[in-house]
């Protein structure tokens, strides 16, 4: 089965917004093993819209549409599909109820046009929205299926997991199991790693074999397909066990892992409390650790020092030592670890110290960054970095750097 | 003029990637004046990528495509457009040079398959990357251009910028002037907003008014079409006017504006230092400040108070305090303002505390924050919210809370 995913909105034309909405859909088809060839994004134009749906109908399955179910003028994408497939619109009363609801809930004025939410494709499957007003919509209409969903990420990402996905997955006809899992590696290239499993890949045919490189990171994906899940299951692993033969000492973890939760985990596991001292990262790397769930266990809490003083004042940091080392240095990164590990009685201390950019700072030139973690027996690892990003790629990739060392470190104790 | 933006990389239609480089294009065409009407992604299949190529051709005059440029066995985009052009391709040597530079910069191996990376459609404009390795093109041919992108969007922003557009600046001809002009909105709703200048809308036609909500901001575009650009200024500025005397109360600023660098702009202008304690955002309030350059000026520092042990014992919240009222409390947001402000020695204390999610803390459901603002006279603002997202939208919209609250409080002042 294939499928196509139809973005609608103006503002994506335009470049205002992103088509998120297209990588969470495709993730989650992957899952369900349909195949997307094909991603497209039309502006808010009834015409082009009609010639989008034309050609998606000619070269898939599936149709799976975002936007334009808003109430505002140019939300006219179930207006459009319900023009060329001639079927009617319906006021869908439970959809009707649910926007009223909304609308006391935040205790705002309904104007007249938020009714328009609530119509729908007549004969479709009503896809209920828990987060926005519109409702989704699954029609299934001669050889296609059509998914309307939202297109605020928030609204339309839990509408295709709770609603849309369990309706698609009874539709299918599963007799083809396809499962992926990917393989995340930090600290080598995408070329190089392709040099090192090059005679797999070029024999690869089933499993697959993706490498993928991003910010820093290189995955690789394998993919299977047969009859069983258990068969999948069984050629995935066989196919690891070989990659991870060549190039396994560069793996920190597996499909949707982060370098923060790969960290955040470990932490955990060990019973481990952790303080940070940021400067040029000034929370990031804090607030990366606290969009884990459960990370209260192990993250006490720590101090951003954004200017020298407050590094010697508020942190305690000696001002010789600033003085005599400047603020990026290894000195400073140190005794920021270990005074923040003090600070907060902490088992693990880090600080991170650096010249962001786009200028220089304290006679360092800009991607110029200091890492230092102080572990629970008071044994310093210190890093040095020279990014070449602009600002804040390099904030985000010191953070990176500094998640993948805690990793290091903590898996040796494993 | 019209464009199509084709993104080729099968990890695009995996969901492995979001397709950011088709918005950044899009924001550039357009300031170019160039309408776009489609964004299609197509996947490391040279007979599909043949078909969108075709496709592209019959309903654009120009095609820009980003990724499959790079050193892998499924980077084939110069390949297909190559073999569908009837064209050679032809080692570039400054290129070659360049690639091996930037191995010898990084102290790597260069492995043989990334000398394909050199090879460039025969007569086409080559476009250096400063950034990587893989140069772009810039293709005339027959009645299209082509313009070729490598994938990564730290490669492709600068070369588009920097060597493709000044080049297809001069080859269009520059007989229309297009400007777009984009007030931002907070604390009102898309629907809401529209029905308070739905008879502008409707009456729109040069220049044109499109709304746009996306994460707790609300969005206008103006877009004026003319012979010159100081009739274009003059027909933004009449119709800014005329929006501004019905929700002028909700602008928070302009184009690239965020919440963040308003406020941070607004505490610069006023000279002021900021400092910050953060529960539930855990530094994403301090980190996001940091993201605008120049702020060291204004952002002194803070502290990051995740556990309720860490409020009172590092930040000198009174425990019995806690006991009473609780971490996620009116009470407890100010003690941490307060105390944040001395313990820094800043202008103005910021203070967030709550429940992120998924689950509830310390007897308060999910989405439940407190924020406190103490002002340079010592005067408290606080504002309680009921946040429905989950764990990190909840963070970041209390982050957005917290900068718009300010913005207003600055404002006042100015």
């Amino acid at each position: 089965m294939n499928a196509e995913i139809i973005a609608v909105g103006s503002e994506l034309l335009l470049g205002q917004i992103t088509n998120t909405n297209a990588r969470y859909i495709s993730s989650q088809l992957a899952e369900l093993g349909i195949n997307v060839f094909y991603h497209t994004v039309v502006g808010d134009n009834a015409d082009r819209l009609k010639q989008a749906i034309e050609l998606a109908e000619s070269r898939a399955d599936l149709i799976v549409f975002s936007g334009g179910l808003g109430p505002t003028k140019d939300d006219l994408t179930k207006e459009t599909i319900a023009r060329h497939l001639g079927t009617d619109l319906v006021m869908d009363q439970t959809a009707l109820v649910s926007i009223e609801a909304f609308f006391q809930r935040f205790n705002r004025p309904m104007t007249e046009n938020n009714k328009k939410q609530a119509l729908v494709l007549d004969g479709c499957e009503v896809l209920a929205n828990h987060n926005g007003m519109a409702p989704g919509m699954f029609y299934s209409h001669e050889n296609h299926v059509y998914i309307l969903l939202p297109g605020p990420p928030k609204e339309m990402e839990p509408m295709f997991q709770f609603e849309a996905k369990p309706v698609l997955a009874k539709w299918l006809n599963q007799g083809e199991v396809i499962l992926s899992h990917v393989l995340r590696f930090y600290g080598i290239g995408e070329a190089e790693l392709e040099t090192k499993i090059m005679d797999l890949l070029e024999a690869q045919t089933n499993p697959t074999i993706a490498p993928l490189a991003s910010d820093g990171e290189v995955t690789l994906r394998i993919t299977a397909k047969t009859s069983t899940e258990a068969d999948a299951l069984r050629m995935i692993q066989e196919t690891e066990r070989l990659l991870l033969s060549r190039v396994g000492d560069y793996l920190y973890g597996y499909n949707d892992d982060s370098l923060a939760s790969s960290a955040a985990k470990l932490l955990m596991e060990l019973d481990l409390t952790i303080a940070a001292a940021e400067s040029l990262t000034a929370g990031l790397f804090q607030s990366e650790l606290a969009a884990i769930p459960g990370v209260s266990k192990t993250l006490i809490g720590g101090i951003v020092t954004y200017t020298a003083d407050s590094k010697v004042v508020q942190l305690g940091v000696d001002r010789k030592l600033i003085d005599q080392f400047g603020v990026v240095s290894e000195e400073c990164a140190t005794a920021m670890a270990k005074r923040v590990k003090i600070m907060f009685g902490s088992n693990i201390g880090v600080a991170l110290t650096g010249a962001a950019g786009p200028g220089g700072h304290d006679n360092q030139s800009a991607g110029s960054v200091w890492i230092a973690i102080v572990l629970p027996d008071n044994r310093v690892v210190t890093h040095q970095l020279h990014l070449s990003g602009m600002r804040n790629t390099n904030r985000l990739r010191a953070v990176k750097r500094t998640m993948h060392s805690l990793i290091q470190l903590l898996s040796l104790k494993n």
